[in-house]
């Protein structure tokens, strides 16, 4: 079970598609395998980053098995978020049967004000009974703007284990919420960032306990959250500079997913950097783009060298 | 099936659910028989107004079966819109077999310019073959902008059968796709309008072949677009202007389905006004708001006549 | 001054232009006019319909001083909003010295979450102190919820005259407002509705104060308003009914300043439908829909009958 | 005079403001001289990270003076961007008369389809004739998508000579304009990327001529698009990465603009960080974070040496 201790790396999963646009069940269980050796402390499926809408229910279900059968143990997070409460509540219950660890869940579009936000929220909480879930604070791809006092309200619950927090900017809101932990205003939940680690070193000095992301060096990112962690502020970013290019690149909206699939391909991950339609395509020059950044983080970064080498 | 020459009033239908929130499987058969007794030459089911990101795939295909099932033979459109071509591709095939005369597809929030739309709306033409489909332009739902240049191009593809013309402002609109239907520079298709029916008199006039909305008294549609297409504009306007205060009342977003189905439960049309979780309640001043709207149409409109009686 | 015991009707004035786009000086003085003999009992300028954004600091003075000049008496209120605080100061201060009553102010767009919205409304209303200044929650234009609770919060400030109510749907929003009053939750305030009258028979009857809005009729809102209060819902309607038409063309988003301006100067109102550029313009169909409706209205109330005889 | 044949870094000016909320017109010198001393090309002032809204029309004036006094001959390009033409072509035609090289045009937030936007969009150029212009493609602030086909009939006009493009993602669209001008189906215009420089090399290799942004070490971007245009992409990215961090900082909307003057500040460019209310406020822990930026950079940069020195 999924609980407000977590800390470390939780891998945000694509799901990988065959180039027909099947489900590529090989793959999910090559690149769940690299994840756990790579130093996952958690694995998230069916996020936004995982085409979850664009599965059906049976592939959505077949996923989560070939993942939880191959993660080793770790705890397996599934995303649930959908516009109404029985789809989500027919996903939670049947993950959670399968063995995950707990469910996310981010708004819909469309929701307005503080309190309209708060009881949308409630109420899929609810839905989702008895699992643990995890709150993702992801406004960029949803306009839902979730203030500090409304994610206190949602900690509240004792099945609210984990904040996704994802805000842009978003530093100065972790450490709003870590002071209203401190302080007793709001329960003790895991904070972990997001966003492709466009600013993992930072979110980790300002208190959050992990990150949920998908970037395509996931070794980098337990490096980082390491140092940091240790108090080596400055051989963290020794670390993470070299790496920041590519994570920029991977962090673009829309094309960000194609980018990711394919270093996850050259790095032998998954087979394929199929996107299921309709989705975007890397031009040639992206692709030219991202081989000279693998190019260049291969010569820089003990992490990256193995695959310089093929 | 659906053809490009349809007519008349298509009904959205809503999507009944008993007080626990299950599908109610009675109101669906009683709900449309009614339709059929009120003149509808069409039934839509499915759509936004239908709940449908609500529904799992099960529900959302029993639903299709009793409406197929009670449908007297009419043509029966099915709403297939989803992020993904996979579901997509499975409801829509999965409804033709059942017996459905075509699909209905918006596009998804996030698109952008006219490029981008044209070929994603191709994708899902592409992806429901071989089912006739139809087109809804509602930017007011999903915020992306059909302009008529790329509406013709869609309505090239010789399934793409009728135009659900929801944009607003939308008259002009209708005028330049009707001309541009007229100087060859557009396929011939059917064109429907929405909104509730707040411009449906207009709508008529400027050329649309007929409407597609889910207002709760739809006899009063059918004798609208009867009279408009007779000539008689100002018996059009006599009939329509009474109703045009509960219209506007059911064209509100958010809380007007939950006015529509309190309607149609007034109505006897569907046993319960119940929406399903997370959705919009009736307050008790908007209930006594609908109420006396009712009684008041019902002293000016034969249509609603019966309903008063009772 | 505007207090917070304003009633009636406050007439939303549009800029009226000549044909080459300069500020029309004399349909200013005739159109104030026109709306104090219509039984306004206060007007706004520069507000959203009044193409404020298109004036230039000059422009905008010399349109405050020739509605001040030919008001009667009437309080006059000058639509503020800006992106800064700086431009708000400055026209607030010199509207304010010229004769105003008091000043609107909308939020602009892009604010996310209540704190944030609150935190910027209270600057604003510093900005413009000593003003009397009445908040604009209209979240159709800008995008910014308003809650309940950051609505009280705003009335606090003795300044807060009035809340222009246009938020969709609006009318259980003033019932809540209305009880948190009455519960001494909220400073009294007045309540005006807006949204071209759409709904104005039930604001009235929820307990509304009055309505700012511009529909080209005032006569009408001021007769609505009057029968409500006077607890005649029946009469209301009837009177109300016959107009909803119009006001329906006139509420359009962009299209209907252009059909109000139309209507405006058929009535003689101002002397040019002249939208300054970049505006939508009329088409032959709805101008000739707006002259049918006109004609119809002719028919049928006493109001407009005037117009019809010429 | 600005023509399409520009190239190299135009430094986007902030407006520098004394803490109490003033133009600082000494810092205004001060930075217009330490961009020129940095090896800007051209400078643009008045943009969105201008604050442009915050200023009246006199202060926007006194600002265009200054720079120009101070800017030694270089061309200056004056954001000019309004809902409205009026104000547009007023401060055009002021700041053209003042000496400026040309003005910048975005499209406000709202406008829709191809069509619309092509159209407001040549009405923006033509009132302000005979200004040379810049158009701004930034869909992040505005929501308006400008296809290359929009683009392209937009660089037919031979007063359009740039186009600032930042548009995210966006190095596929660089490319796209660039072959359709190669092709011949695009009058040739400059190219200038934006974003805070954050895919700055790419950009350039793309094919762009330069880039409008205003980081806080403009020597930085001069030596990246030198190093870039003459082949030397490794040592550009050597350059580029340890400001990387800091660029990534600076991008952040809203918040950006604050460590960006912040920065200025510590540098000397500017006497005062101030933002002009409303604006974000840098936090402590952020003001920490982008100290600990700036020191390492010292270390790792000799553009930077001399800040660290102090």
């Amino acid at each position: 079970m999924l609980t407000a201790e977590a800390t470390g790396v939780c891998v945000i999963c694509p799901t990988p598609f065959t180039p027909d646009g099947a489900l590529d069940e090989r793959s999910a269980a090559t690149m769940t395998e690299a994840y756990v050796a790579a130093g996952a402390s958690a694995l998230t499926i069916l996020g936004i980053m995982g085409e979850a809408p664009k599965l059906d229910a049976e592939e959505a279900m077949r996923l989560v098995r070939i993942v939880l059968k191959h993660a080793g143990g770790l705890p397996v997070i599934v995303g649930v978020s959908a516009p109404g409460y029985a789809p989500m509540k027919a996903l939670a219950q049947r993950a959670m049967e399968a063995g995950a660890a707990g469910v996310m869940i981010a708004p819909p579009t469309g929701l307005r004000g503080d309190d309209a936000t708060l009881s949308w929220l409630q109420g899929a909480a609810a839905a989702v009974a008895p699992a643990p879930w995890v709150l993702q604070d992801f406004p960029q791809a949803n306009g839902v703007h979730l203030s500090p006092r409304v994610i206190a309200a949602l900690a509240a619950d004792p099945r609210c284990v984990m904040l996704k927090a994802e805000d842009w900017p978003g530093l100065d809101k972790i450490t709003t919420l870590k002071a209203m932990m401190a302080k007793g205003e709001m329960r003790r939940i895991a904070m972990f960032g997001g966003n492709g680690g466009l600013f993992l070193p930072e979110e980790i000095a300002r208190g959050n306990d992990g990150v949920m992301t998908g970037y395509a060096f996931p070794e980098l990112l337990v490096r980082v959250v390491g140092l940091v962690k240790a108090g080596q502020m400055d051989a963290a970013m020794d670390a993470f500079e070299p790496h920041l290019p590519l994570i920029r690149t991977e962090h673009q909206p829309g094309l960000g997913l194609a980018v990711r699939k394919y270093v996850l391909t050259r790095r032998g991950i998954i087979a394929h950097p199929t996107i299921r339609a309709p989705g975007p395509k890397l031009s040639d020059a992206t692709r030219a783009e991202v081989d000279a950044m693998l190019a260049r983080l291969a010569r820089r970064d003990p992490v990256a060298m193995k695959m310089a080498a093929e």
